[in-house]
Formats: C-alpha cells, sequence, structure tokens
C-alpha cells in the first residue's frame, strides 16, 4: 500500500544537483506532491520532498538518491506527525469566564432558567445551547480510508479531520462518536440512545451492508438528519464531478449507460443519487452477495466486468482494487471515475491514453467538498431528514461552482460550503415549507 | 422555587433614590446579588439588580418598587438568556486549513499513517489526537441541579456549562453525551458502547440509587477515570471546606460526631470520603430505603433528624429541602453546612444566630471548584482509575489554598485549578507507579 513519506534532502549548491534528484525520484516512478526547502546553509540546502511510495519503492528512491553527486538523503520529515500532536480539534468556550457574574449567569444559578425554559419548551434547545450546530461523527471503524477494520480508535484521526473540517468551513461542531460494536442492531441501539446530544448524525466509516441497515434504520427512527457519507457525501460529490465531466464531453448522462465497478457503500450511494437524478440503463458489477442484491433492489442489472466495460459510456470504479481495469478494456469516449483512494482502479494517465474522453481518480473526487455544505444546510434549514432534492441541489450547486477547466470547485474555501449549503437548505425548504 | 431575575429599574438623579429602591427590595426578605448601571439618561440612570426570588417574593418586589417615588420597574433583563444565545461551547480545529498542504496532511491522504500508527500502537492515540484531552460529560438528566428530572436535553446547559469550566479552567474538552434512558443497567450498556470516545468519564446529575450502580459497574469495568461529579465532585470541594472550618473552630475532624442530613448521591460521596479521610463517628438521616442501606453499607449508624441535630458536632445538609433544619435544633458550637442548591436547609445567618459556631451554603461550596482539577490531574498521570488518596490529595489542596478569611481558594483561578491537577496527578503517580 502507497503511504504519504516526506523525505529531507540535502542538495549542493550546484547547478543541476535539485533537478537530477527530481529526476531520479522520478525514475523510480514517482510524482512528487509537494517540495519546500526547510533550511538553507553556506553550501547546500535541505529540501523537504513530499511522495506517495510503497514499501519497495521507498528502497529503490533511497538507492538511487544515494548514488547521486552533490545529495543526500538525510532522514524523513515527520511533518505529518508533527501536525497532528496533541489532535486536531477541541471543545472550547465561546463565551468570556472572568467575573462572577459570568459565573453565576453562566452556570448556577442562572442556567437553572435557561433548563426550564429548554424543559418548558423543547425546540428552545437550539436557541440556547449550541445543539443545533452539533453533529455526531460516529463511525464503528470497521472501513476506515482505504485501510479496512482497522477500528474505532485508530480511526479518530479521520472523524477528527472531518470535525476540523466542520469547523474551518461551516461552523458545525463534528463530536466523534468511536462505537465498541459492529452488529448493525447494536450500533442503532447505541446511536438512539445517544441522538439526544446531536442535532444530526453523520455515520463515518462503517463497511457495508452493516451501513445500509444502520442508515435505514436510523433515518426512519429519528427526526433529524442522518447520513452515512461514505454513501450520500461520496455519492453527491461524485455526481456533481460527473456533470461537468458530461459537460466537457457531450455525453447526454440521462442517456448514457453508466457502469459501476464495485458495489460497496460508495458504490450503492452513487447508483441511488444517480438513479434519482435520471440515469436510466444502470449496470454493475460486485462479487458480494448483499451488494449484488442491494443494486437490483435499486433497479441496476448486473454484469460481468467485461461486459460492463464493453457497455458502458461512464464508469465509476470503487473497489479498492488496484489495477482492476486493463487499459486495453477502455473503450474510446468513455469518462472514467476511478476513485479508489489512494491507489485507483486505473490512472486518469492510462485511461486517458488508451482513449478515454475524460478520467478522474479519487484525489480530484474529493469527499470533504460534500458533507459540511450538506449538514450545514440541512441544520440551517431544520431539516428533520435529507431529502434526494437536498442531495441533488447540492450536487448541481457544486457543478455550477466548478471554475472553467475544473472538475469541481475549491474545496478550501469556505464560499464554497456556504454556497452548497444554501442550496441545501433551500431545497429543504421547498420540500418541507 | 427561587430563580434569578434581572430587574431594570429606572432612578431619577435625586439623592436617596438608589438607596430607597434597594432598601425596599431588602424589606421583601431578598438580597442584592449583583447591582450595575447599564444606560444613564440625561436625568436618571437605568440599574441592572440580579436578585434570586420565587413568584410570591417577585410580585411583592414589584408592588413595592411601584410605590416608590423617583423609581420605576422598566422591565426585567435578559442577560442570562442573551449569555446563552447559540450556547456556551463548541468544538473548533486547533490546527490551521489554509493550504492542500494542510489538507493533505491532515485528511487524505497523510492522516492514513497516523491511523497506522495507533493501530500498530493504541497508545498513540493520546499522542496524535485530542484523546488524552477528552472527558464525556454523561447524563440522564434524571437529577438537572435542584431541578429534579427534567430530561438530559432541559440538562444540556448544564452539561455545556462544565464543558465551559472544563475549557477555560483547565483545558480539557468536555463532551456534553445526553442519554435518553433512566434504567441503571441500560446507562451502563450505553456507556460501555461509546466509552472509546474519551479518556474520562464524568457522570453528572444522574439521581440516586441509579448513580451508585452506575459508577460502581463503570469503574469496574473501564480502565480509565470515572466519578460522578455530584458524588465525589462534591465530596472533595465539601471536605475542603470541612477542613478549613475546622482549622477556624478548633474541632478535631478525626474525633467529631458527624451527621449527614440527606443521603443522596452527594451525601453517599461525603459520607464516603469523609469516612476515607479518617472520620470514625458518621450518623445520618434519610427516608428512603436504598439511601439508608447504602449509607449503613459504609460504616454509618441511622439515626433520626432530632437525635442526628443533638449529638453531631459537624451537620451536613444535603437534601434539596429548604428549611428543613429549624434554629432551635442548633446547638451551640455546631459547624452547619446546609448545602442544598438554591435554598439551604438553613441560612448562614440563622444557623448563626442560633449558636453555630460556623456555618455555609451550597453557595460557598461551589462544586465547580473540583471537577476541573480532579479530571485535569487524573489525565496528566494518565491514571486507570480515580483512587481515594487522588480525591483526598485534591481536599488537602484545595484547603491549603484557601486564603486567610476564606472556605475556600478562588473558582476563577485558573491557578487553583492547576495546583489541584497537580496534587492529583501526584497521588496517582504514588499509587501506580
Amino acid at each position: 500500500m502507497q503511504i504519504p513519506e516526506i523525505l529531507l534532502v540535502e542538495s549542493e549548491h550546484r547547478p543541476g544537483s535539485l533537478g537530477r534528484i527530481l529526476t531520479a525520484i522520478g525514475e523510480c516512478g514517482v510524482v512528487i506532491d509537494h517540495l519546500t526547502a526547510v533550511r538553507r546553509h553556506q553550501d547546500r540546502t535541505t529540501w523537504e520532498i513530499t511522495i506517495e511510495i510503497d514499501e519497495e519503492t521507498g528502497r529503490r528512491v533511497t538507492e538511487r538518491l544515494a548514488a547521486l553527486p552533490n545529495a543526500r538523503l538525510v532522514g524523513k520529515s515527520d511533518r505529518v506527525f508533527d501536525r497532528h500532536r496533541g489532535g486536531k480539534i477541541e471543545m472550547v468556550a465561546k463565551v468570556p469566564l472572568d467575573s462572577l457574574q459570568q459565573l453565576r449567569d453562566l452556570y448556577t444559578p442562572g442556567v437553572a432558567r435557561v433548563c426550564l425554559a429548554i424543559r418548558d419548551d423543547p425546540e428552545k434547545i437550539r436557541e440556547w445551547t449550541n445543539y443545533g450546530n452539533s453533529v455526531g461523527i460516529v463511525t464503528n471503524g470497521t472501513a476506515i480510508l482505504g485501510l479496512g477494520a482497522i477500528g474505532a480508535q485508530a480511526g479518530l484521526p479521520v472523524m477528527e479531520g472531518k470535525s476540523m473540517i466542520y469547523s474551518r468551513m461551516v461552523g458545525l461542531s463534528g463530536i466523534p462518536v468511536l462505537l465498541r460494536e459492529t452488529e448493525p442492531g447494536k450500533i442503532v441501539d447505541t446511536i438512539l440512545a445517544i441522538e439526544g446530544s446531536f442535532a444530526a448524525i453523520h455515520l463515518e466509516d462503517i463497511a457495508a451492508p452493516a451501513c445500509f441497515t444502520v442508515t435505514r434504520a436510523l433515518e426512519q427512527a429519528l427526526d433529524k438528519p442522518v447520513l452515512h457519507d461514505d454513501q450520500d457525501g461520496t455519492a453527491v460529490v461524485t455526481l456533481a464531478a460527473l456533470l461537468t465531466a458530461v459537460r466537457k464531453t457531450g455525453i447526454n448522462l440521462h442517456e448514457a449507460v453508466v457502469g459501476q465497478v464495485g458495489l460497496g457503500a460508495a458504490g450503492i450511494g452513487i447508483a441511488r443519487l444517480i438513479r434519482d437524478f435520471g440515469v436510466r440503463d444502470l449496470i454493475g458489477t460486485d462479487r458480494r452477495p448483499e451488494a449484488r442484491n442491494e443494486f437490483e433492489q435499486l433497479g441496476g442489472t448486473l454484469v460481468t466486468l467485461e461486459k460492463l466495460m464493453h457497455d458502458a459510456s461512464i464508469v465509476i470504479a470503487t473497489t479498492g482494487v488496484k489495477d482492476l481495469i486493463a487499459p486495453a478494456s477502455i473503450q474510446p469516449g468513455q469518462i472514467i471515475f476511478a476513485l479508489s483512494n489512494p491507489e485507483p482502479e486505473i490512472s486518469a494517465r492510462h485511461a486517458l491514453e488508451a482513449g478515454a474522453a475524460f478520467a478522474t481518480d479519487g484525489r480530484s473526487v474529493n469527499n470533504a467538498l460534500g458533507f459540511p455544505g450538506l449538514f450545514r444546510g440541512a441544520l440551517d434549514a431544520r431539516a428533520r431528514r435529507f431529502t434526494r432534492e437536498m442531495l441533488l441541489a447540492a450536487s448541481y450547486r457544486m457543478a455550477e461552482l466548478a471554475p472553467d477547466g475544473e472538475i469541481l470547485p475549491d474545496v478550501l474555501d469556505p464560499a464554497t460550503h456556504a454556497a452548497v449549503a444554501h442550496a441545501v437548505s433551500q431545497a429543504a425548504n421547498r420540500k418541507s415549507p
């Protein structure tokens, strides 16, 4: 598996020495993710070079660098870990607490009046507490990134990452909730026992097929927005990217045959949303019986991978299996979304070389673009659930916001998320005025 | 029941007009909590006068003010609610998120390395996430303040108050968890299902006797600090106050007969801690069979209220029943702690007038002094539980920190909490080096 690595390399101040370093890395088949100078000495500079490598490639890079003149691999940077030290989020007071009067207003005895006001009118919890801004980010740790069932606690850095993005992009309080249980019934029971803590429930990194049962049960039981990000969050961003891709290629999405390779959480979420959008001809492939069953219930037709690659004008792959799609199977003019992270089913470059009209991978279709605006919009509208219209509105808005030449808008621009939230909120109000 | 009220009163700029207003309020039997000028006009000033009143007294105050010359009750201030608008806490990112490099380090793909590091060494969760600073503040809403079983959601302002104090005083992230269930077995199951989210569990406002079962079960099941604040947090602050009180009065606490009126969560917590401190002669009274049973298991002797008031040199009341202790029952030289909030079993003034050597109430024995330092100390020491030694160390340190003439140190001084945390942490390390 490829993981990000940050090399610290010294180059002497001679013409061509940095170029030789980067060329040597390139000749190992590795792309430079990022490069920055971290220290300048009298006669040499230390560079921080970010790449993504597996163990074997890492050894080759090390050997190549050792053989270079005027360069020296001096170590690896702990930048990723340094940035994680002590965690990425914290719960803080948003009111000052310097005087006894403040303490007596905000704590006892003053707080008693506020409690009674909420007891008398439960909706007031949104006015006098942070409840209306709170999202429980709940995982059981069974499908953390592409790493699999590594456990909820090992997944906490991802949950903190979601919470960090909520905070920075839309001002929501995302609260990581790490579940011990993996069995769907127990997950549902636990969430129902604590759901009063949050205005909305963001399910994260729960493996299929448990995630389908859990999401449906919670949507039915709760009068508040529930969304499994790996299903619907990913689907919203994928549909937005599809909309810009068909704009570029002239394919009519309503008429197209869409083929889905992999019918796990993401695959099923995408299938459901593009069907709701209006895709009529949906074919798919997966080995797992539950996955096949879910897909058929959505009206999809199961086919072999070969037939899918042959018939589909748009291929969306979410299998987690590197290099699953052979370049030879690409049809001229196809749109290829190979979304598995960190290693796609086929690289965009290979797909384009093989004749695809458009190709992208999971890095360009970043699901961090989805959940912040979706939840902000739902909470702003005080929506009781995510409707299909809200999800579609988010996709449409994202596609509109994508600048020329880009497949999606800037994920780090709070204005992007505010615009998506507004569209979601409007859709919610249209449905339940 | 008395609740805080903030009156807005205009006084004309004539000598004696403010004095007359405050005298009129005083003559209704009401103490001025706080007074501040909020608006100065050409010929008059608007004052914000904070008092605590019940409905009947409120009417009397209104009538008296209406009858005054040169003064006018113009309304009530919403200051308490204004300060609560939107809530008191929020979850925020503590790292910047402005560049793609930051996003790629803190979220995908970089975060994968951090997840794997925790999978390989679960203790690293304390290093690379905020986990080690997190405290779940868990309530089922069955004993919110003195308001009773108003429900967990109506209790959220109290939980946010605790969290706000954690944040401001000791930099911990207190996460409110509102439980739907009230049955002890289900409370325990739910907490065990989510405990992986938090480094420590702060149980709050769970009614007796469920709180005893729940606390014991969690202490046994979990390898992390668990504390029911209403029991042990209150006990720590009460013992500290007792230590300064006996210093003032010359009573030997080890030799004294301590009488406890009310054996609910607070009463039992106090009984357990003062027994561990070394009080040998403990008598108590309560009507509830479970409460009586708990107390006897701690080695206490059940007596009538009359006998208790006669025999005890120190009386600690935690009943929630206003005016339960008749002034005539006070013995000369007694220490009286009438801790019920907001209305004590006997006011400190009445107790002193009746011959008590020392008297105080729940306002002076503020439990906000306890939990921040207790949890900060336990987490700093990575303690696996709260030991009795840690609780006693907190009480001793608080008593040492109380300035001359004060019963306890300043609750709003972070240095107080840091000193208590240090004492708790040292005690934890002494026990399990």
